[in-house]
C-alpha cells in the first residue's frame, strides 16, 4: 500500500485514518521534518522509520512494540539557564514561607528568597541536599489534585529569563517533528525524564501530545487517605520510588513500558544508558544526542568538542566517543535544525 | 454518527477504522456481551458505555481520558483452589533445589517439595513469610529476560487441576467481552493486580488483548548491569517498589498511569480502594465486584452472602454492604453469565 487510492472529502480522511490505524506506512506526501537540514542526522531518522515500518522489510517492527523514548530537558525543550521544575521549585518558596513565616530566616528558604530578589549569585549557595530539601518542602505533603492545580497555574504566569516566553513555548520544533513523524508511523512516543514525574505530566500532553501514562519521571510515592467527609484522595508523599536518572531509566523504562524501546533521544550523561539499553535490542535501533553547540540561538556547551563546561545538562567528550563508536547520533542544534523555535 | 453510510468492500472497512480511531461511538449491531444475561450487571455496563462515549450525553468522557482498569485472580481469570502464579512459585521449587541441592532439606524448600508430591494438605504449613521467602527465590535474582522465558515455559505447560486446561485458558468469557466492549469504545483497558507484574506481563497479551505497559501490577526493582561482554542487561532484584493491593492499587494507578479510571473490576477486599476511587470521581463512574456464587459451574466462596470463606479471593458481608451503600455493582457468576469459560 504505496500510495493512496484517489478518494475525495470524507472517504479520503476515513482511509488514512484506517492507514494509520493499521499501522501500515504512510507515504509521506510532504517532507515530515522540515525544520531540519539534510545530513546524518535526519537522514538516519528517515531511514530507522522506513526500516522498521515498511510492510516486508526485514527489521519491520509490529506496530504494539514500536516505542520512542525521550528525555525532557535539553532533548525537547530548553533546559539553561536553569531545569524548569527547578524554577518552579525555587518561585513556590514565597508561597510556602507566607504559610510557614518561621522559615524565612532559614537555609536553604532564605538563600532561595535572596536568589528571587535579585541575587542570582546566592543560587551558587544551594547544595544537592539543599536542592532535595526544597523538592520535598514544594512538590510533597499536599494532594496530588492541589499540586496539580498550583502547577498549572505557574506554568500558566511564569516566564523564561531570556526569551520572556512560557516555558511551554520552549519546546524544540525540530524534536516535536520527530514526535509526530515516529506517532503517525504507529510509534507510541515516551518521555523518560530525570525530572518530576507528576510534575511533567502536568503539561506534557498539551505540550508534546503525549498523555500522562506516557510519562516516566522521578517518582515519589503517594498516601491514599481521606478528607473529613470521607472522600478518598491520594497525598504526594516524600518518599522516593524511582530516581529516574542514569540506569534508572532503563530500570524505569522496564517497570512502566516492559519492553525495550526501539529509539531514544537524549542530551546528557543521564541518558547514557537509555540509549545504551535501546541500541543493544535486536534490528534497527536509533539512539540520538541533542548537542547543544549553538549559543547564538539557544545555548552552547558540552564539554564535549571543546564547548564551555555545564552543570545542567552535562554532555562530556567521553559520552561523545562513546555515541561514535557504538552508532549514537550526535544531533547538532547548530548544523541539522533550520530552525529552533516554533516562534522563531 | 449514529450509523454507518452504506459503503462497500474495502471502505467500508477504513470507515470502520476511522470511526474507532477517532473514537466515535460505533452502534453496535448486534449485542456486545452475549455471555451475560439481561439483568442490572449488564445493564449498568451498557447504559455507562452509552454515557460516557456518545457524543453530546452530559456524562460524555473525551477518548483520552477513557480508562478501565480489571483486577486479575477471581476478576478475569479463576483463582482457586490457588493463585496462579502461587502455583508457579510451587512449581518452579524443584528446578531451584535442582541448582541448589541444599535446599531440599530446608523449610519452606522442603515443604513444597512434600506438596509437589502430592501430600497437599502440607501446602497449609506454609505462612505468607514462606511464601515471601520461596517469591524471593523463584521470581528475582535472574535476568528480565530468563524470567519471561521461564514463565512462558511454565504457562505452556502447567494444567488448572480440575479442567486440565492451560490456566490462560480459564478466562471469564463474559469479562473477555466486557474488555473488548470498552476498547471498542475507545477505553484503554488496564490490569491493576496484587500479581507480579513481570509475571501477568508474560501473558496479557495474548490471553487479554492488554500489552505489557497496561499491565501494572506488585512490582519489585530491577538493576541495570552488563553480561562478561559487555551487553546491558537488567536483573529482577529481591526489593519491593509496589503492593499492588488495597490502598496501593489507587497508588499504583496514580505511579503508572496518573489519571483516575472511569471503570473498575474487582472481586475481593484487595480491590476495595481501586473501587472506591474510581466511583468517588466526578460524572459516570462504574465500579462493579464479580461475585463467586457458582459452585457448579467454577466455585462459591465469600463469606458474603452466606457463601463458604476462603482465604483466596475474600469477599466479606462488609464489602458486599458496602457496594450497595456506595452503588458498586455486584455481579453474580451464577445468575449474571450465561457462559463462563469459552470451552463450555
Amino acid at each position: 500500500m504505496k500510495t493512496l487510492p484517489k478518494l475525495s472529502g470524507v472517504f479520503r480522511v476515513f482511509a488514512l485514518g484506517a492507514l494509520l490505524t493499521l499501522g501500515l506506512p504512510v507515504q509521506a506526501q510532504t517532507d515530515p521534518l522540515p525544520s531540519w537540514n539534510d545530513g546524518a542526522a535526519k537522514k538516519a531518522i528517515v531511514e530507522f522509520v522506513q526500516a522498521t515500518t515498511t510492510q516486508g522489510s526485514p527489521q519491520f517492527v509490529p506496530p504494539a512494540e514500536r516505542i520512542a523514548t525521550f528525555d525532557q530537558d535539553g532533548t525537547l525543550w530548553v533546559e539553561h539557564p536553569m531545569y524548569s521544575q527547578v524554577m518552579y521549585i525555587l518561585e513556590s518558596v514565597p508561597a510556602l514561607v507566607k504559610a510557614k513565616p518561621e522559615l524565612a530566616k532559614v537555609a536553604p528558604f532564605s538563600t532561595v528568597l535572596e536568589v528571587l530578589k535579585g541575587d542570582r549569585a546566592a543560587i551558587s549557595k544551594l547544595t544537592m541536599p539543599d536542592l532535595e530539601k526544597l523538592a520535598a518542602a514544594t512538590l510533597t505533603g499536599m494532594p496530588v489534585a492541589t499540586f496539580q492545580a498550583e502547577a498549572k497555574k505557574w506554568l500558566a504566569e511564569a516566564k523564561d529569563p531570556r526569551w520572556k516566553k512560557p516555558y511551554t513555548e520552549l519546546t524544540y520544533l525540530p524534536m516535536q517533528e520527530v514526535l509526530k513523524y515516529l506517532r503517525a508511523n504507529g510509534y507510541k512516543t515516551y518521555i523518560v525524564t530525570g525530572g518530576g514525574q507528576d510534575f511533567v505530566r502536568v503539561y506534557s500532553d498539551a505540550t508534546y501530545g503525549i498523555p500522562p501514562e506516557q510519562v516516566i519521571g522521578t517518582a515519589g510515592g503517594t498516601k491514599y487517605g481521606y478528607t473529613k467527609d470521607g472522600k478518598p484522595f491520594l497525598t504526594k508523599e516524600p518518599k522516593l520510588m524511582l530516581n529516574d536518572n542514569n540506569a534508572g531509566k532503563p530500570e524505569g523504562i522496564h517497570l512502566m513500558i516492559g519492553r525495550r524501546p526501539y529509539a531514544a533521544f537524549g542530551n546528557s550523561t543521564g541518558d547514557r544508558q537509555m540509549l545504551e539499553y535501546t541500541k543493544s535490542g535486536d534490528g534497527a535501533r536509533l539512539s540520538m544526542l541533542v548537542l547543544h553547540d549553538d549559543a547564538k540561538r539557544e545555548y552552547a556547551y558540552g564539554p564535549a568538542k571543546g564547548l564551555p563546561d555545564s552543570k545542567v545538562g552535562t554532555f562530556p567528550q567521553s559520552l561523545y566517543d562513546e555515541a561514535t563508536k557504538q552508532g549514537w547520533i550526535v544531533i547538532s542544534m547548530k548544523d541539522d535544525w533550520k530552525r529552533i523555535f516554533s516562534f522563531e
